[in-house]
Formats: C-alpha cells, sequence, structure tokens
C-alpha cells in the first residue's frame, strides 16, 4: 500500500505507479521519469530534466506540446464559462470547427464529407466506420492488410494485425479478412491484384466484403509506406466490388505525411476516412469518422457514446485549422523542409552504422530506421533517453526506431534529436560488433 | 454546401449541424437550440435563453457544469503548461490523481483495486474488463442482463440490450449470454436461482463465464433497481462458478446513487468496476478499471489507446476527489437531502398525473417517472424543454422520464425543475384525456 | 500394433477395437461384447451370448433390430440392382418414399411440407433447418432450450446445451441464446411467458430469432416432457415475433411418443420438422427436413451433401411405412399398449427402491427412471449387462436410466426387461443403503 | 397436391419430385431420368434408357455401381441377420474392417494412425478433424486454401470457399483463413512462401493455426492440382509453426489419383486425414477420420453421431478392401491405364476443338477440360446427357468438365464416353465459332 504521505505535502513519486496502477502500463516503462511540465517538442521532468520528444503522443502532438495559440483559445474558452460537454447537442464551439473543417479542409479538396463524431477515441471511429460499411452495403466481411494496426476494442481489434493485442480478446476475432499490404510479397508481386483476384473469384472462399480498410503509412506496423499507385489500385478494386474504401489516417493524417490527409498525393478519395489523434491539436481527445455524403445512413444514435462531445477539443482543432492549415501552402512548405531535413538526418546515420544495415522507412515526417533486431532497437532507445531524447519502436518485432517530432520543430531541434539518434545508433552499433567479434 | 460567411463574421446556425453533421446526431433533434455558456446546473443558449438541465450529460456532470473548483485548477494547469497528453507515461497529474484516489476513495473503503486506464470511454472501460476476465479465467462467455447497457464498440455491444443499438453491429455479437435482470420475471421470481441454476446444469447450454457484469441500476435500460440482497446473491453465485463479479458504474456511480460506489449499500466487493462519465468531474473524457489487485493480469500494453493519459481530467478528476469526497459523508449527506427532495417531488407529481398512471422507479439522484408510453414521454420532454427544463427519456421504449439533476443541484433549483416537470406532465395527462375521451 | 493374424483364418478380438479405434468411441465401453446378430429385441453376441436391447441405437430402431420385412424389401432391392446412391438425381427408390410418405404421413395430417433430404445425419438435418430458418428471415439469431440435444457439427452444437459436447468445439458457438425448457423454473413458473417477454421487449438484448428450436421431450436431456400447452404457447409466440417454429422430432418421432410425429397430441403443426433416426427404420443413415411449402427458398444445390440420396434406406423407410403406418391407428394401439406396460412397469419398480427416490420421466415409449445420482444410475447399467439387458442412461449427469425399447416388442420381452431392470435398481438400491448405513 | 394414384398401381412419375420435393435439389435438374438400376458404370431409366455415368456420386463410386464382389458380401450379411445399427458398440462387422483397413492400407505405408467414425458424411468428418486440431492445439484458426470445398455444415463450410454454399449459412463464418492454393497466384510465384511468411509475422494478423487443411487436387475447386513439392512444403510449414497438418481426402482419395491416399506421390504423412465417398466402395454412407496416435486426445463421446456405426458400409468398405487393395501394385497398375486412356482422350479432344481453347486440368483418374466458360461447359453437358453420357462440371464457374469414371471402366467403355464428350465439345464448339461469326 502507499505510504501515508500526509496529502498537502504530497510529492510525486514513482513508486505510487507501481504499487497503484495496472500491469498494463507500457510507455511508463521505457521512460520511467515523472513529467510535468511540456511545450513544443520539450517535456520537463519533475526533477527539472528536459527531453526532446520524437514519441509526441505516436503522432498525437504534431503541433509539438501546449502550443500557445491553441492553449490561448482554450484557456479564454474555460475561462469564459463555455459548454465543455454536450454529448451531440449543438454548442457554439461544436459549430465553429464544423464550419472551418469544412470552409479549410474540405472545400478547398473538393470533398464533399459528412462528419461523425464517435467516442473520442481512434478504435471507436474504426468500430464507426465498420460498423457503418457494415450497414451500407448489407455484408459483414472486411478487408484488413498484414502489419495494420486500427485500435483494440474487439470491432477495431479484428481488423489490427498485432498479435500481442490479438491474444488479448480472449474470444475469437470475426468479420475480417486479411490481405498483403504493398510490397509485403516482395518488390516483385502486386499484392492489389491478389486482392482483386479472390474478389472476383466465386470460390476464392473471401467472403465480398464491406470495406477494405488501409493505412497509407502503417504507422505501429513497421512505417510500410503504401504506393500511390497500389493506393489507387486498391481503392478501383475496392469499388469494383461494391465496398467501400477506408482510409484509416489516424496515424498518418493532420499534416503528418506532408499533407493534411495522407492520401492526397494519390489523389483517392476515400469513402470514409478515420481521423483521431492530432485532431484536436492539443492531445485533447477527439475522433472523426468522415462519411461520403451518400452513405450517411445512420439513424439518430445508432453509433453513440458518451464523450462524443468534448467542446474543448473543438476550440482547439478549430484554432489548430486557422492557425496551420488555412495557409495551407505555407505550412506544407514547413513540413516538407523539416522531412527532408529528417530523411537526410537518417541516411546519414544509416550509412554510419558499419556492418549493421539499416533500412529508412517511412516518409514525410513518419519516418524511421530498421534497426537488424528489436534488441538492437532497444539499447538504441535506451541510450537516447539517456542523453535527452524520447523515441519509441514500432514493427512485428518493434525493430524500427520510429521519428515522430512535431511539425512544428525547427532545424536546431531536429538536429539535436538526429545527433543524439545518431550517437545511440553508433554505439549500439559498436557494441553490437564487439559482441560478434 | 454551407453558404460561404466570411470567416471573422461567422455566426454560429443550427444550418451547419443540418449541412455537415452525419445523421447519427440524436440529442441535438430534441434540444435545437446552440448551447454557449453553463454553469452548475445552467445551461445557456447563444440567444440568451437559459435552461435548467436534468440530464447532465446522462450522468456525466455530478458535479454541475464547470464547477468553478475544477476549472480553477485545470486552468491552472494549462496556464502553467502542465503536460496536457503523455499517453501512459508518468506524470505528476496522474500521479497525484492515483494517490488522492486511492487515500479518498480506495482506502477509506477498504477496497484493494489497481487501476488501469483505458481509452477515455465507458465502452473501453467494459472492452477491458471483459477482455481482462477473459484472460484471467480461460473463458469466453459473459453474463449480461436484460435492460443492461454497456457501450456500443462491438466488445461492449455484445452485453448491451437495446435493439436500437445492437442493430447498428452489421455482424453477429457472441460472447454473451443473456440473464433475467432483478424483477424481469416479476416480483415473486427470484432470477439469480435462475443464473445459479444453469450455471450448475452441465447441460443447460450457457458456458461457464468469465465474468457477470451487471449496473446496480440500470441507467439506460429503465432505471430498474437491482435489490442489496440480488446484487450479494448474483456475486456469491459469480464467485462459486469460478467467474468475476463485475459492476459496471459508469452511470451510477460516483456519489449519484448516494456514495461514491453505487455498490456500497449492497456490501459487495466486485472483482472489476467500471467507472467514466462524472469520474473526470468536468465532462473531460476519462474512464478507469479498477482490478482486484490478484487479478492484474495484463501483460504491458496489451490493452492500450492514445488517449489513455488525459492529464487534463486527472487534474479536475483529484480536485472533485479532493473537494467532494475527502468529507464523505458531508457530501452523502447532500445528496441524501436532494434525493429526498426529488424522491417526494416526483411521487406528488405522479400523485396529480389524474388518470395516467405513472410509476417511481430508480434510487437516490437517480430516479424518474414511468410514463404511460413513449409517446407520452415524448411530449412531456418536449414540454419542459419549452419552459426551460432540459430532460431526457430512458427504457426499453423510451417510457422513462429521467432526472438526473446535479449532486450539487440547491433546493430551490431542484423545486424549479420539478414544478415545469410537473406542469408538463399534468398538461400531457390532460391532452391524453381528452383524446380519450 | 495389431498382432499379425492371418487374415482368412482372423477371429475378432477386442484388442482390435482398443489398438485401432479412436478414444472418442463411448458405449462400446459400457457393453464390451462383440455383436454380429440381430433380430427384434435382441442383439447377438459373437460367443452366443444373448441381449435385450433396450438401448435400440437411440430410439433408431424403433421396429426392431432388422425387421423382416424391411429386410426382405431390401433384398431384393439390392439383388435387382436397384441404384444404391444416386446424390439427389430422381431415383424410383426416392419416388417410391416420397409418394407414400406424401400418402401415408402427409395427407392424413393435412401437412403441407416438402421435403429435403440432407446429409444422412440429425445433424445435417438440423444444420439444414437452421440455415433455411435464417435464410427466410434473414436474422441470424436462434432460441434453443436448457438440456436440449441437436447434434455436434458445429452449427447444431450452438444449439445443444451438454457442455461435454459443447466443449468440444474448439470456437466460440455462436447465434443461439438459450431459454429454459418447460418446468426448467419450476412447475409455478411458465417459461414460455419470460420467452414472451424477452421476444417483446426491445431492450431485453435477444435479438429477433429466426427460428426456435424445440424438442416436445429432450432424449438426451434427460426425458424432460414438454406439455402440450407449453408447446402450443411457445409455437404461438414464435409465430408473433416472426420466426419459423421448428420441432427437432430426430429422437422423438417415428411412433417413439405415440404418434408418428411426436407433436400431434399437442396439435401443433411446426414450420420445419427435422427427422431421422428410426426414418429409414432398419438402422440405414437417412435425415429428412420438413418445410412448410411457403418457406422453401432454397437455391439448387444450396445446400447439399454425398449421401444424400442412399436409396437402400428410402427403400426400408418406404417399407415401413407401408408396414406400419398405413394401419395409423392400429399401430399407434399397439404402442399405446406397450407404453402403458412400461410405464406401470417402471413405476413399480420405482415403488420398491426403497430410500432411494426415483422418478419417473418421459412419455409414451420413451420412458426412464431418474436415479439419485450418476453413479447409481452406472451401477444399475452395470448390473442389466450382466444379466443380459443393454440400456443407457441420459441427463445432465447421465443419472436418468432411459427405456428405449422396440415399439414392436412383445409384452413378455418387455417384462423380461423390466424384471432385469427391477433387479438391478433394487440391489443397487440396498448397496446404497448398506453404503449409507 | 400429388395426384391421388392408388399406390398398389403406382408407377413413378417426375411430378412428384416436383411437388413434394424442395427446390434445394441439384443434379436432377441436368439428368431428368428417373434412375432404377446401376451396375458398373451404367445407370438405366425407368424406361430402359441406359447411360455411362462418369460423374460417379462425385467420385463415390469408384469401384462402379454395385460391384458384384461387394453386392454378394452385402447380401449375404443382410440375409444372416448381421447387425446393420450398432451406434460405436463392437460389431463383427466393424472389427473386420479395422483389421482389414491396418492390415492392407496403414501397415504397408508404414502409417500409425487410429481411426474414428465420425457421423457418415464427408462433412462430419472435416468437422470433427477441425474439433480435434483445436482441442489438441488450444488454438482456433485454421487455414484452408482458395477453392478448397470441405463440406456445408457450419464448422465445415467455414473452410469451404464457394460462395454459393457459404452464401446458405444465414450466420458469420468464422475461424477460418484463406490462404492461396499452389498456383493461384500465377506460375511464378510460391505461394507456400506467403503462408510461411504471414504465420512467421507477429503482425500479420493471421493467428496461429491450429491446423492447415487441403486437398491434393481441388474437385469441386476446379481440378487444380498442388505439386508434390508444395505439399511437402507446406506440410514443412504447418508442423515448424506447430500446427496440424490434414489432408481432406474425401473425393481424390481411395484410388481416385492413383494410389489409395491420394498424397502418397508427395510423401507426405498427414497428423489427419479425412475419408469418406468411395470408402464403403458401394455409395453407403460412411466416414473415417484417421488421426496420428499421439493426437487421439478425444474423450469418450465427446464427438458423436447416431449414425456413426453403419455396418453395411463396414461390409462392403472391407470386401473393397480384399478385393482391390490387397494387390496394391496391381490395382494400381489398373487405374493407371485407365487414366493414361483418359488423359489421351481429353487431349484429343482439346486438340479438336479449334478456336475454343480448352485446358486439361486434374490428374489421375481425376480429370476435367476447362472450357471457354461455365455457359460452353452447360452446353457440354446438355449434349452429353442427350447421347447416353452423365457427367458434371466443376470450378468456380462450373466452367470445367469432370470425368470421374469408374477405377474399373473398361477400355471400351472410356473409349464411348470420351466419344460422347468429344462430339458434344466439338459440336459446342462449332456453335461458340458461328454465334462469334
Amino acid at each position: 500500500m502507499v505510504n501515508n504521505n500526509t496529502v498537502p505535502g504530497h510529492k510525486p513519486v514513482v513508486e505510487t505507479f507501481e504499487l497503484l496502477e495496472s500491469q498494463v502500463r507500457s510507455y511508463s516503462r521505457n521512460f520511467p521519469a515523472i513529467f510535468n511540465k511540456a511545450k513544443g517538442v520539450q517535456l520537463e521532468g519533475e526533477d527539472g530534466s528536459k527531453y526532446l520528444d520524437f514519441l509526441m503522443g505516436c503522432s498525437t502532438l504534431n503541433y509539438g506540446h501546449n502550443h500557445p495559440v491553441l492553449k490561448d483559445a482554450l484557456v479564454d474558452y474555460i475561462t469564459d464559462d463555455g459548454v465543455t460537454h454536450s454529448m451531440d447537442m449543438h454548442s457554439d464551439a461544436k459549430e465553429r470547427f464544423l464550419f472551418e473543417f469544412h470552409e479549410t479542409v474540405l472545400k478547398p479538396r473538393n470533398l464533399d464529407y459528412v462528419l461523425q463524431f464517435p467516442g473520442p477515441t481512434g478504435a471507436n471511429a474504426v468500430e464507426a466506420a465498420l460498423k457503418l460499411a457494415r450497414k451500407v452495403t448489407g455484408r459483414t466481411n472486411v478487408i484488413s492488410f498484414t502489419n495494420g494496426f486500427h485500435g483494440v476494442t474487439l470491432g477495431a481489434l479484428a481488423a489490427t494485425g498485432n498479435e500481442h493485442h490479438r491474444g488479448g480478446a480472449g474470444i475469437d476475432l470475426g468479420g475480417v479478412t486479411r490481405m498483403p499490404y504493398d510490397g509485403y510479397m516482395g518488390a516483385d508481386i502486386d499484392t492489389a491484384d491478389y486482392l482483386d483476384k479472390v474478389l472476383s473469384d466465386p470460390s476464392s472462399g473471401i467472403d465480398a466484403p464491406a470495406a477494405v480498410i488501409v493505412e497509407t503509412v502503417q504507422g505501429e506496423g513497421g512505417l510500410n509506406v503504401a504506393s500511390n499507385e497500389w493506393l489507387r489500385k486498391v481503392a478501383r478494386i475496392t469499388r469494383k466490388h461494391g465496398a467501400m474504401f477506408i482510409v484509416d489516417d489516424i496515424q498518418a493524417g493532420i499534416g503528418r505525411c506532408g499533407s493534411f490527409f495522407s492520401f492526397e498525393a494519390a489523389g483517392v478519395k476515400p469513402d470514409i476516412v478515420t481521423l483521431a489523434k492530432s485532431l484536436s491539436g492539443y492531445g485533447l481527445p477527439m475522433a472523426l469518422v468522415l462519411i461520403n455524403r451518400e452513405y450517411d445512413e445512420w439513424l439518430p444514435g445508432e453509433h453513440n457514446g458518451t464523450f462524443r462531445g468534448n467542446c474543448h477539443a473543438f476550440v482547439t482543432a478549430r484554432a489548430a485549422l486557422e492557425h496551420f492549415w488555412r495557409d495551407r501552402k505555407g505550412f506544407e512548405a514547413t513540413i516538407a523542409r523539416s522531412a527532408a531535413q529528417l530523411e537526410q538526418g537518417l541516411r546519414s546515420i544509416a550509412s554510419k552504422a558499419g556492418s549493421s544495415k539499416l533500412v529508412l522507412k517511412g516518409r514525410g515526417m513518419m519516418r524511421g530506421l530498421e534497426m537488424p533486431s528489436g534488441k538492437f532497437a532497444a539499447a538504441v532507445i535506451k541510450k537516447c533517453f539517456q542523453n535527452g531524447l524520447i523515441i519509441e519502436s514500432a514493427g512485428p518485432n518493434d525493430e524500427i526506431v520510429k521519428c515522430l517530432a512535431p511539425l512544428t520543430i525547427t532545424s536546431e531541434e531536429m538536429q539535436s534529436g538526429l545527433d543524439i539518434l545518431g550517437k545511440a545508433v553508433a554505439a549500439t552499433a559498436a557494441e553490437h560488433e564487439r559482441a560478434a567479434a
């Protein structure tokens, strides 16, 4: 039991987590500090230690921690007793977000979506998207891809590939058929052709799908990138077979890949898009399902959730659209500069890894290096933390070190992070070579 | 398409919702105002109209809207650049919440739970609870009850009774067996005996369950109340058959029934408890799974979610515990007084309904009146709104008008609400009698 | 490995089964003889030992073993090179069965069914019936009852209650909701009312069913008998809620309960009936689904199976209809006499069981005695076999000794069997009392 | 309703089927005669018309109709009042079959299997095999292949690819993952590598399987042939990943591909083998599951079925083993000769099809020609029937005309059949060319 500090003088200690929190906690095991302040790319520990954050809530904080413009909007709103919680009742905050999203995001991209606010988690958005696709098509099967990650509630988990998470279900996960992602069977095999073949073959055993759900870059699955050609082909095949094309843009969207939506470069227009993570811009829980207007067959309240009207998130989300995305070209250029610096930096690190072969993965500001093993990656991550850089891994065996720096990072901050990473990789590679010798 | 207001002069209009939001929206259909301010029991429309709120986010705002103590703590935290989003990394805000929850809630009630922070929705807490119960027991089946409501993501939806929501699944909902709730088969039949019989009978066809999940008062199901005896008996039967006893206290907990947990009066200690809604106290998304320490068999990260570390909610949740629950006896007495006034008021309204028979339902501050029909209830709700009271219905046919006033309501505010409700009921009953004549 | 007998001189030995057959074998464990001849009620062991057979293939041999009239028809057909196997192509043998079934069974009972020949097992008939009900209604859920037994292929197994069999599935069994059978909750509770309530309640959590499937007497479940009133009520409730009323008459039908169909006394007309076991009359594999003509929405070959045209079974089935059922009144009277003798005999045995309370179960020629325990019943069965009577148990704990003598048994044969059973019960009861003393 | 023939003078008419049998009937639609005699390759219509049967119960009658040696054994057994039906009790007939199967089939091939007798249908054997694999491994997932056919009861149907049959389920089919069969992705892609990759990748989304179930030649799927190398590789991969390797030899086994088991040429030893169709040799319902002795973890009666002891089938099955398979080399040579004649004949037919490109499919006596379309194939089949040849199609679009002549066919009979087929193809091709001109 926790020792009985008098509460007034209570000082946070790590033991509290160890004694009172479930074993399910995970990131905290890699980063055993207690954080109490955050600004931009920086996290500050209770003891005054400072860290560059290249994890950023797994792409939830694309504008950095506590961006001042968003912060001001939020504090004003709270101070002024704006409505905080209203389920799906009309609020001023929601109306302004809807309007801004339409003006700044949808209209310029010529997208005619209606917005659904599900429970404020990405998994909930995925659950809503799959439900709707099944309802609209009257079909059950959903196609998802190897190494895809779509959340861990049961409906979403069925579409998620990761065995660690699937194993926690405790019940058969049904209704989803797995197909090989772009490149999964090697560079020479077009896996979209296989998809088309099984959907065209009445005895393939793959039931006609309600939807095909895909990430353009697989964030948790290892920064695998689908080519624009493949995405367009998959979109065509999906429609040809009467299914809905869903892009799960929860991790790759909101600028992470260079544009607001990650699929803009491919020129596809999904039937349904799921957004969450960086949508509120401030780390506040918010999720969104964009639905091609003609498929909005929901009955009132058919999918619901108490926190589907998180007004604080509406306020910061709107502020972020105004501040960053009204000047689309300018912000895209900013991201492109950072992305170029990141790519060059990672290439340079890889080139100095000696006999340890590192592979550059991802695109835009969603980049990483595939290490020789998960163990190697874990050593790199540990060294980074010791030197003030918070960074994490992804991939089937946690072998890819993933950089999710804020899109707003300065060139100097980026360089500092890359330097720490570079040294950690070099040191780990050296250890590796010594061990092998 | 939305008309092209220049954004600086943008003024919120209802048309924006109609044009841009999905048909899934529901509460807004009953209350077609645009709200922009909220304080205590009061919601304010953009046009300056004022409403008493007896819906309160379906029991999410037990301390009223924007309680000043919580507001101050939150504004200070934000202003000070406290960490907003940290997934499950250690934060100062989280540590303080953990500590306070232990000191103020668990220790005085002699409960040895560890805390899991799932995604910040009640459904996510239920999904986590069911996963864990299945994992710990190695069984698949879960017992839930007629008229139960546990959320709409697929794992939770399987346990939910409501046909409207179940129908949205688009896929078979499995792994759950439905049992009759206390009183469901009439006052003379002890449905717990039936539960015991099917679990004892090796050819009953009811597989040995991982868990029995129950609400002590069914909020959405119609304010049905389980007796203390029945709850104790069900808890005993559950353990006897090797299953985990889960109380879903999302709507009935956090003071709504008179004590922090709704099951305190029954003297049961669940193996798992799910909390959400009023947990943060300020309407911010937050959910919690309390797990008997000996069953905390989670692997790190086995159940996860981006927004599982919503620090703003930790701050307000802690402030609420300090402000309201450190003085447990005092706050319980406050609730008891309001509950008595509410009960008396509703009895009085029922007694004046003429030939329309109204039945008092629920307990504590979770009370309502069963109207003769859903249509009758809808007419009452509409009249209430016209007279400045926001109130909603529940039950299989939306026939129960449900009062979820804040626990912090004053006697005068309560009386005002009851007066509006009383007049609406009387007027509807009169119309009803005229129509029948 | 089996010892290397030269095959010409091979003499059957029990070791062959022990060495070469899977552990799944079951009845052979209770009756460790090798049988080689059979006639009427009698089975003969290879060593010349003779047994009265009151198991009769679990009601598969209602006309006794190798009835001479059926045998002659079969031998003639084979000798004459009649078609043996023809899948669902037209054969003379099938046409004659169809015609006879219509003339002798359907027309006199005013039943307008079409006949589907599924794979020749009861489980296959149940699978076909459930598929069709789901197809016709567009619903998934099926209601089955506590202690029901409908077979062990996955679709049928989901409807079966027995834990021993369900446990073998290795996969979640879905799509079935279990309801309490007549009398399950005690004599005073009408379980049909509960069925009606959950189907009428839109938030009961019991999805609208495609079908209700019921046995009028639960053969494997313990000879539980549904009253005629209850059956009529369940049939009415089923139709009221748009579902198909299916009677699984595999064990209780074909005369076992006194009339061709077991549901004739109740005056119900099921939408679908499943038959198998005694249908061929000679123990040959054959199954049948009777479908209300207006629900015959099958597409050609939608449900199929290689052995769905077992012509040998058509020949004996037709011969049995001609021989026994053209004279309906006469055969029903014969059954009634035997049933009366059986009932009286079992009552007499029960009355002499001393302090061991035995309960008479079942109806017609489907009768048994509930023993104080499964262990008691096992002792009785063992003693019976030692004295030349083959008899088996049923019920949740195998505590009911079940008499399934042929309908064609003579009064003397019946008495001999009852005598052996009576002595076995008395001896077991005496042992029981000694042990308790 | 059927017209009221007096039964004594009843003469079979096609109308009886139309009036009394369900719409589910299928083969009878292509072959609208009423058959009443059968011998060897010949079926005889009631009107005296004679047909060569190249359908042979879809490979159920590998020794021809009513083979005299089997017939004599069966008639003797029946005449002598041998036990007909005994569930899984010991019978003389079963012992002799077990012994013969061991001596003649298992021992010479060095296979140490125990035998399970499931319900007498192939689907039931598949259900038993999958259940056992799931039980032994504690896993749920099963890998089956594109175009595979394993039966239509729910457990088996999940593994079957055919959309027409899957569509009849009326419920979600779960627990099976589909992989591309050998050659499915083109000649250059080794689909076994893909299987290995997904099973090795912890985030592929393909759960660790209990079993991989495969046909060596896909009978219903279109006579697709797996190479010996691929089969060996798949067997290796299956074991490497801790799963059971199941060969469904229901259609391809019992000599159809040249040896008793179809997998003998590949040199693999499956963990479980399913047999049915030609096992009894006489068209009588019988199925068998062969289980590697070390995996026989069944509990007594865990999988059962009333007709699992069809003694008539045991008698003919044993007689067939004695008559055909004791002289293994001789019978294999006979089959090889017929197979060579068949291959040559089909090649010749294909070479004369003009501009219609026909492709030879299958191997051994399981051969066919892929026609340009299902419509083309249907025209061929119709012409064949008009000229006295019964033959059917298979494949995703019923485009493959499939020859399943008896293994015992004479050279003259084979030539007659090929001549009819050749003429039908030539005529159809000519019509086709005229239509295209």
